[in-house]
């Protein structure tokens, strides 16, 4: 269905600023720079200074982007401090951030090609400032890939990101359960949370209805009686319209990641707290050494 | 005024996601599917789920794009249940979206010339998500209407769209009264109240003072006396130039929509609950079989 | 670094709206009348009515648009009142917008080159609304200037301009103290408060570690004791590495801008209440009348 004329080179942006004016003087740099890119807002609502959440956005949405796509990715607490700066090929995408850790859950799902990191100061601004890297150094270096720039012109090669901040699911066995362990990562718009683990995580699944198999459980949420410890059975459904309102449910998102929903309501407050634990269970029904190979 | 020269197909984007990331997943869809297209942001800051809500905004925003435009329109409770998806032309505008509701007032102002209904799953993405079909149906739906593809092409023809959630405007006479009947529909991010009476509700105003004659009336506003009802009666005004910090005023807005305000202040807060049922009189000063034609 | 292609149009686009239907209404009339323009959200987050808010932002971000670019700024508390409307002219940037002061802290660093009040309604929507300027008189008007038309047509020339919101910094001496009086002007997304001192406002700095000399003092604090005044000493450090979390610390930002921050914490609450005075002092350790010469 894709068009076969020549496309714009495109920049898109994915940030913690929200939509304030850092932003705009961003887009003015990108607009003196590479007045022919199109410019595109991937997000800015990384919550502030949040590299994992930063990192699962990344991980679910660039690839929605077209091959040949740049991006600027901005959640950098460590701005002014001796983080490197790197851009990074994933399947043919380029992404220019911080190496925090932003990029590795990328990394996860698509080694990168190549790594630069940014260290030659001739693409950037002539003195750039100690706190807005994205202004002038990112976004130069943007345009001038935008403009037809060779990637190894940016800087010396790197054979590894930082590591990734999201952790590994985790499986295991105990008498005849099968047994998931993963985390809660963030809350999205809706109040839904999403977890670290993604249907490819889980052992092939012959029906769709295979899924109702397993239970999650997640303990220590929030309880007005302190000091008991509140300990939640969550059924596994296919969609909302299979919960009832006010229930709590999990489900496989639209970027194939379980999150944990509370239907009308907020899943994200009872969450609070970093990365919460949980785990999947479920009957071990066929051989444990198939059941959790992908 | 405008320009004459190639234009590229402009598709805009009216949802109820916020700035979140999946607005930037549909935005990496378009970028893929129909990178020639120009995407601009209507709004993505609809109530979330409030079909009424974006009934208003697309009734009162559509008609300011240029005839060729494409729309997205999401606002869609009842994503992954049998409601259907449509795209229909108003006056040379294609809105896509939900038939929940959401395109009915633009039907009230402007009958679509054509209403098909998305049917046809080869112009999808090949395996839609459950939850997500303004990334998954409507985004690559819109794309190809952007690279030139045909409306006719995309599913069966529909008589008509489901019924609008925006309430008529009802009038009656009580002895020599003529009053009109309105309810609150939304606010804006101004805490101004919008309704669904708009300038062509009203009967023909001979000179710009006449709308002087009418008195706003409103009951039931919260009350820190329990028990009480109170009832209001506001002015209707030309502009906010006209009224007092904090006294409630009634005026015609930018959009030709009844809108209630507290300049400086927030007529939101007062007017929760829905759909709010107001009414406006005025003396009858001429013959009410012609003062209520139009 | 920049491209020397044809390059389109750019409109850029300042307002108090947020994210609002009301912008949507706006890129709607630029996509029919300036099809061709590029049309850039510089930021919609100006504190709603706060020309001065609105000021620091455009004079911190205008310039890093390229000469050539189209600006719209609409921070308006006066629409529908007689106001004036202009175009100016900063360096080769058209910026419209109300003569309200949101374009004089622009002119105080780049004194326009021409200034055109808007009084020709034939370049205007045909009958603009009382309470949306920016819509129906400031994107016609945009437009027609991305079209290629006349900055001169639009009306009669001004020599002036309102006088900015933003007070002029003050330097006194008191025995051998150097005094810097400025004010708090807003807040940024991240807690920090901007100021109305800037880099060029400072006795030239003959080393990096210069700015040590001074100290921040700032009185009147929120404070949980009441009948106390709260004053505050604050170091004035080069970056934020510098600085402890939680404690608060002055330096001089990404724009060359002095502002005020709790790093990990928020300085807004503690500074609310408008204009708030401050003063930066150091011992007078040079002569005086070559310290404050720039």
């Amino acid at each position: 269905m894709s068009s076969n004329e020549y496309s714009p080179a495109i920049i898109a942006l994915t940030t913690d600023f929200g939509a304030s004016f850092y932003v705009g003087q961003l887009k003015g740099v990108l607009a003196t720079l590479a007045p022919q890119a199109r410019v595109i807002d991937l997000t800015h609502e990384i919550e502030p200074q949040s590299i994992r959440h930063g990192a699962i956005v990344l991980q679910d949405s660039i690839p929605w982007f077209p091959k040949g796509s740049i991006h600027i990715a901005v959640v950098d607490p460590g701005v002014g401090t001796d983080r490197r700066l790197v851009v990074a090929d994933f399947d043919g995408r380029l992404v220019i951030g911080p190496d925090n850790g932003l990029l590795s859950a990328l990394a996860a799902d698509s080694p990168p090609r190549r790594i630069v990191q940014l260290n030659k100061p001739e693409y950037w601004a002539t003195r750039p400032s100690a706190t807005f890297h994205g202004r002038d150094i990112m976004a130069p270096v943007a345009a001038y890939l935008a403009n037809g720039g060779e990637v190894e012109a940016l800087g010396d090669p790197l054979q590894t990101l930082h590591p990734s901040p999201i952790p590994q699911v985790a499986y295991r066995y105990e008498s005849d359960l099968e047994i998931i362990e993963g985390v809660v990562c963030m809350a999205d718009r809706y109040g839904n949370v999403l977890t670290n683990v993604r249907i490819q995580d889980l052992p092939a699944l012959t029906q769709p209805r295979a899924i109702h198999e397993w239970k999650l459980v997640i303990e220590g949420l929030e309880n007005p009686h302190p000091g008991r410890i509140d300990r939640r059975e969550i059924s596994i459904v296919n969609t909302y319209g299979d919960a009832n309102s006010g229930e709590w449910v999990a489900l496989i998102g639209s970027s194939g990641r379980l999150e944990i929903s509370i239907p009308n309501g907020n899943a994200r407050d009872c969450l609070a707290g970093g990365l919460r634990r949980f785990h999947m269970v479920r009957k071990g029904t066929i051989d444990p050494s198939s059941s959790f190979s992908r």
